[in-house]
Formats: structure tokens, sequence, C-alpha cells
């Protein structure tokens, strides 16, 4: 049993046999966030795992699916951290995951240096530009930097992760160049970058990197993911990754 | 009527109604240079357009099939000059592309800081590690950064393009990170970057990038140019790029 609060729903996690609580009115999980889920490397019988930015914490729930370790969520906004906590005890997953609410900035004193295997975040998009948002808080929060900047979150990844740990991120190719540059200033070599492109002939809309804390360079550029085929269906992989069927 | 010496050939330049000076123990150009001549920004009616590690000249030849502008190659091993000359009055472009012999690094001193409007450069791919290269010199000298590396490449085409102007490389995306990294430190904000795949489902082994001189932030990630379709043939793109049909 769960309680749901306001327009919130018990939305199943695709492919997963797990449920999550979600409201329109605050935040509905995107493909990007699967896609990280699926992309970033992980250990698979052991290991702590941190997410960064995780709203609901729909990459923690699907990370728990490819590993045993111990994740971590952390959530600035109260009502998602609520959602996130509630969902873990609906999936009888609270002694896997957690979730802390509070600002990912004071989680290299709270949780420890160093102590993390493997980081992820899905950070929000937009700079602010200290302009009017014209949209309701919640998805502010989510969407812009307001709480915290790129630097902000590449920074507390490179404190959070051991040396030799993973960090991977999901963002929009216009920021790429900003990524690469601080994930190196923060001691992260970027060793992997999958671009998801809408559709073939198509400019890539979204980029998977992932980096290893002081790592020597070695970059791959994955196979291009793309998202829907010439009918405007989804393709073969990214219906795999959603439903786990082809 | 051109000499030929030794082993060249007098090859056709693909869909262009040009032919090229090649010679198999020295230098062939590759499809590379192909996509790098068909990817870069060009002015129409007349600019000032430099290509540096010109080899051949096969860059310049086919860049002057999209432009009316001035073209300028710059190749150090005198056996590729003298072929690239001899192409060019064969040709009867010998009034619009010239050939120098010599060393890019001297070319800002010799040519003068911020002339040209375009540079292009398909550079050697490869560190040297100070070890014995096995292969002849002619291209030892092609394919590993013995006369140039990559930072005097982005640093000369630095000097030589004007504020504005567009500077654009071909490369092998291990090397990304860096050419990225240099590009910003020698003021060519990258714009564009397209990768190569071999095939759907594999990694990228080429990656083309331009960048604007002091321009500002602001990246796209061209669609993904894949080289072979499911049957190993060209694709439907590359044919068309090669041969000009489809």
């Amino acid at each position: 049993m769960v309680q749901l609060r306001n327009d919130e729903r018990l939305d199943y996690l695709l492919a997963e046999d797990l449920r999550i609580i979600q409201s329109p009115s605050v935040f509905a999980f995107s493909l990007d966030a699967v896609l990280l889920s699926k992309f970033v490397y992980l250990p698979i019988q052991k290991g702590n795992i941190i997410d960064l930015c995780t709203g609901n914490g729909v990459i923690p729930f699907l990370l728990s699916t490819r590993t045993k370790g111990f994740i971590t969520g952390v959530e600035i906004q109260e009502r998602l951290f609520d959602m996130a906590k509630r969902s873990a005890q609906y999936n009888r997953l609270d002694d896997r995951i957690r979730f802390i609410h509070g600002d990912i900035k004071d989680m290299p004193k709270k949780l420890g240096y160093g102590k993390f295997d493997v980081v992820t975040c899905n950070p929000p998009y937009f700079k602010t530009l200290g302009k009017e948002i014209n949209m309701n808080e919640h998805f502010a929060i989510a969407r812009h930097e307001i709480y915290c900047t790129l630097e902000d979150v590449v920074r507390v990844s490179s404190q959070l992760v051991r040396p030799g740990g993973k960090v991977a991120f999901v963002h929009r190719p216009n920021r790429f160049v900003e990524i690469v540059e601080l994930m190196r200033q923060y001691r992260i070599e970027p060793k992997k970058i999958r671009f998801v492109y809408p559709k073939l002939g198509k400019e890539a809309n979204t980029l998977l990197i992932e980096g290893t804390k002081d790592g020597s360079p070695d970059l791959k550029i994955l196979p291009p993911l793309i998202v829907y085929n010439e009918h405007n269906e989804y393709t073969k992989e990214v219906r795999e990754i959603l439903y786990g069927t082809k």
C-alpha cells in the first residue's frame, strides 16, 4: 500500500517490475533518465552508487535492476524526495535504495569524499540567465540551474567518486564542450560518449557521457542511438530499452 | 599534358571533372579528405582559403569546385608539393590554387596573421611517441606528428584565420577532447561536429569539426554520417559525396 497525494499516479516503470509515483504537475521522468540508467557502467554484485538531482528517483529504481549494490538518491525538492521515498517503500527497495533530502553541494561533507564507485546525474539542462521563468516552481528547479549549476554537478561528482570510479551524465549537445572541459578540470577523464539522434538525418538532441576519475585519456564515440525510425515509431533498440521487447 | 614520375598515376577526382596525380608509394587521398572538403563552410563567390598539410592537394582541388575564392595549399614534403603543383597545372587551376612548399609553422609570418576566411586541415593522426616508425618516410610524415603536432595545427590555423572566419579539421575520435580543448585555447569556438560511423551499430572512427575564430559558444552535433549499409555497400549519402550519384 502507498499513499498517493493530490494528483499523483502510481505508474509502471516500463520494462521493470517496479512502480513509481509521478505527478504531472511536479515531475514525470523522461527518456533521458532511462537512457542514462542503461548507459552507465555498473558493478553487478556490489558497489556504492549515488544519483544526484534524482527527482522522483527514477534512475535509482532503474539502476537497482542492474546491480545488487547500494544506491543513494539526492533531491533538493521536498515534494519529489517524498515521492521517491514512498516509491522505495512500495517497491520494498528501502534496504537497497535510500533517498536524501538535501543540496548536492553538501553531500561530500555529509557522505564522505571518494566513497562512491559510480555517480550519475541527469541535471537541469538550462541556464537561468536571471530571467523570470514562466513555469511552475517544481518544473523550473528540475529544468533550470537554479539550485545547482553544471559546474556544481561536475565538482560534486568528482568529490564523491573514488579514484578509478565512474561518473555519467546525460545532457544537451549544446553544453557538450563545457561538460568536457569541466570534467577534465575536475579530473574526470571522458571515456565514452553516445549521441542520441531523434531520427537518422537529424541533429543529435541528447548526449550521454561517462568518465573515469583520474583515468587516462582514451575516448570512444559509441554507435549512434536513433530514437525513431522512418515511420516515426521507436527503433528496435529504443523499444528494447523502454519495454524490454524488440 | 603532364609529366608523371616513377609510379605516379593520373587519377580521376571522383565526381569532379578533375584529375590528380597520385602515387601508391607516396600518398593517395582518403575518404577523410573528401568528407572534410564537403563538410567545411565555404564562401561561394570569393574568399581567401588555406589548406594545411595538403599532401597531393586533394582538398584544394575539391574545394575549388565549391568556391570561386583563391585557395592556398601548404605541404612540407617536396615530392608531394611537386605532385600537387603539376596537378594544378594539368587542371588549369593554377590561377585559383597555389601550392607552397614549406612548414605550416612559418606560414603566419610568411602569409600574414588573420588574412584567411577559411582554414582546413587533415593533419597527421598519430602521435609519434619517439618510436621507430615502421613504414616509408612519406607515409610516416603524412600519418604521424613528425613535423607538426595537433597543437601546431590548431595554433597556426588560429593565427591564419580572421576573426569570424572558419577553421575545419578531420581527425580520429580518440583525439576529440584534445582537439576541442586546443581549439578553445586558441580562441576557435567549436560550432559544428559530425561523427562518421563505419556502419550503424559501430563506434565512430572519424570526426569532422568546424569552429569560428572568436565565435560565441553554440555547438551543433550534425546528423550521423554512416559510411556502409547492412550489405557493406556505401550508403546513399556517401555515394553522393564520392560520385555525385545516388
